[in-house]
């Protein structure tokens, strides 16, 4: 089942057709954290959005080879912290840490946080420190091709040569006359080693208070930021892939810079469609921690947070981002989180309610248009936002079945499960919540002990046998002592 | 609280004071899996019998940092399977795989499992392919002090060399005459680049089949498997650090290998106290593939291995190896495990009871000497057997005064409860298991639904109305339909 999927491509600006390059096989790579602190809201969109781009083309058939790195080698920060700064290394000078152990605490953090979110695993994860040869080998190819040059130990990308030959600029629409003149009057750290401002770092010698440093032809040090994704990138899928995706504040210049560096090294374009999801903002504000309202996903599935007013769980989060369409921008509010949890227990509930719905002989309802209107949906450009609304039409359909009002067969019946089955879980990847904990079988376990007890003072043994064998055969005992009565399960 | 505690050196074959070279902080190297296969039993001995030391040293206010590795890199497989072999790879062809994309996979497995278990992150998981730089470099330091040699692109460790001035065999007690006239009939990949047959590569050039490979000074090719741990270790350790842990099969040859490297690269002694956990054995056999007893964590946790006559839980296989000293060989079968998880079960049940124990002005019981017995044990080489053996006292005890046959007052108590939150969870790392499932719920309410039906129908309004009152109060709605009665939960 191969069905026709839009997609829209940011190099191009348009909504096109999806054709990968090896059918079935689809190469995604998506850009990954950096674990230099906990995971935050700004986390959960790209790889919830790029999680249902992932479902929804396995479930078509694809064979999907999915890369998303992890970045725990400190890059170059931009121009708010000062270029050059490891952001990394800081961290862990600060807790006396080791970077790789800073490193390994975020990256279980994030990959925990990802879980709860029912994000799903990507194939394979490369790790930034993992990859410094490939990394020093890349250099060497662009340097060999004329688009780099060394100062002092470090290498420099040269963008102006670059856009000699090419369009430095085509995947975010920037023109370089009016780059360069903007950055000119910045006293940034290296920039009086660049022969352009624009011009961005491969290679960075370390300074000496430095911890993370690799050995490399040009001198101890650590490769530029935009260059891993590159690097790896190349590795896993090759020169020219189908998919890569990432944050909107990506497009420039992480993903242009990679645009420059792999055509700089193997003159040939890496990406056929790049996708990017829009951002968040919080009661309409930008995310920051400068502004206070830098939220960690602990702190919503916590409600830990001065601006929340109560925990939201990891599947309220992903409903709430599956309402909006990825290009679309987002705000987190209270209000509208609310309304999202809200959302949420009403299509799980009616899940519920699905399962024990009677069938008819014949049918009021009819199913497969939903169905193909959520195909529909999906294939245009992953809109889940219209998903969802579809998916409520059938929780009207199932609530109608049930009180009665609209009547159902078998075959109807098996759409509306294959519906919820495919849409529901498979492609939008929510789940249904162990919202009945053990402190509800506690809370049952006393009132049923309750109701025997009653039952005793009226004499009714029938009652009361009932209650303690039926308790038995789910393995549960209770027993009766001088402080009352007490259970416990085998 | 820093008790004295000893343990086995393997280097000394003897029982010696712990004393850590930079108090209190505690360098502590594990070596970690292979991730070419899902994980099995012999996997659950080392990582649980080093995190209880990792528990313990952490409970007595040591500051540990604990580096377990990930070998990603396929190495040279021992004499069954050919020396050049690498494992990953070969994977990796059959399931038209990349080699990453097999590791990663695994990987996640062995973390899943791990977590199943109860066994705690190590601080720095390094992977063997992030860390090739590392291991040229040493191999350059090596090859600077003539303890090793370049044949056609692969490098050697010169074994006899070295034992001129060193004792290869310090730690395993082999003597290297011995083994060169043990090996040297044998015909094996790469011997006849050898000067001797105990030489072990440090690199290995690939073959064109191979596929993972990296650049380096001689050949593009790989490490030899001994030397990520070397590496490794001393990357984020350092040249010599407290404590180096594996299973026996590892003392010998990767254990001393590891010693000849860093004694060859930093003319150093790397570890200070060796220790090994002894073997596993199923039914009395060692388990092997070929022996068809070979039993992954996933068949042990669903019970669909053919020689297992049921599931085991993850705490019942934790509780099972406790049960041994870490240097005693253990025999899994049946009827031991059944054993094992009664007893797990014994020991939480009591848990449970002892919440609800009620205190007395005097107190029949002591509970000091069990802590000191219990500290004592654990300080005596890790001696978890005893420390449960202890803990089955408490149990008796527990249940005792649960009877009414012992009496216990406040502050006996509050020992009481510290002996099992130190030793049962933080020390031994088990963990009560949610045994009362979702299902549970289920049951429960379907007999409280029965239960109101019969109330209703002695026309008994008072307490099929408590019965509606109650579970409202617990979020739980009933509905009364024309097929009967429903429940859902807000």
């Amino acid at each position: 089942m191969m069905k026709d999927v839009f997609i829209t491509n940011s190099l191009t600006r348009k909504k096109e057709k999806f054709e990968p390059i090896n059918p079935p096989l689809v190469g995604l790579y998506v850009c990954g954290p950096t674990v230099y602190s906990e995971p935050h809201l700004g986390h959960a969109r790209p790889y919830i959005t790029f999680d249902i781009l992932s479902r929804y083309f396995t479930h078509l058939g694809y064979k999907l080879r999915y890369v998303r790195n992890i970045t725990d080698v400190g890059h170059l920060e931009d121009e708010d912290a000062g270029e050059g700064e490891d952001r990394i290394t800081k961290k862990a000078r600060l807790e006396k840490l080791e970077p790789m152990e800073v490193a390994k605490m975020y990256t279980d953090s994030f990959h925990d946080k990802m879980d709860q979110l029912n994000v799903g695993r990507p194939h394979i994860e490369p790790r930034a420190s993992g990859h410094i040869i490939e990394q020093i080998l890349m250099i060497e190819k662009i340097l060999e091709h004329g688009f780099a040059y060394e100062v002092n130990g470090s290498v420099y990308f040269d963008v102006v040569k670059y856009n000699e030959s090419n369009n430095y600029g085509e995947l975010s629409g920037r023109v370089l006359d009016e780059l360069m003149s903007g950055v000119g009057s910045r006293e940034l750290e290296g920039q009086d080693e660049k022969k352009n401002s624009v011009d961005f770092a491969l290679w960075k010698k370390a300074a000496p208070v430095h911890i993370m440093r690799w050995p490399s032809p040009w001198s101890e040090g650590f490769p530029g930021w935009h260059l891993e994704c590159s690097a790896m990138s190349q590795k896993y899928l090759g020169e020219t892939f189908d998919i890569h995706g990432g944050g909107m504040d990506l497009l420039f210049p992480h993903h242009e810079c990679e645009i420059a560096q792999s055509v700089g090294a193997y003159n040939k374009k890496p990406v056929k469609y790049w996708m990017h999801n829009n951002m968040i903002t919080i009661n309409g504000q930008k995310m920051g921690r400068s502004l206070g309202n830098f939220i960690t996903l602990d702190e919503f599935f916590s409600g830990s947070h001065k601006l929340l007013e109560q925990a939201y769980g990891a599947m309220t989060i992903r409903f709430f981002i599956l309402q909006a369409h990825y290009r679309s921008t987002v705000d987190f509010s209270n209000s509208a989180l609310k309304a999202a949890e809200k959302g949420y227990k009403k299509l799980m509930n009616s899940y519920d309610v699905l399962q024990n719905l009677k069938t008819s002989d014949e049918s009021t309802v009819s199913i497969q248009p939903i169905i193909d209107d959520c195909y529909k949906a999906m294939s245009d450009d992953l809109n889940s936002a219209m998903v969802l609304a579809k998916l409520f039409e059938a929780v009207t359909i199932v609530n109608s079945i049930n009180d009665g009002k609209e009547k159902i067969n078998e075959a109807e019946y098996e759409l509306l499960k294959q519906l919820y089955q495919t849409f529901v879980f498979d492609v939008l990847g929510l789940k249904e919540v162990e919202s009945q904990s053990n402190d509800d079988v506690s809370s049952l376990m006393q009132l049923i002990i309750e109701l025997r007890a009653i039952a005793k003072d009226n004499k009714d043994y029938a009652t009361s046998d009932k209650i303690r064998d039926e308790l038995n055969k789910m393995s549960y005992q209770i027993k009766d002592g001088k402080d009352g009565t007490s259970w416990s399960k085998a």
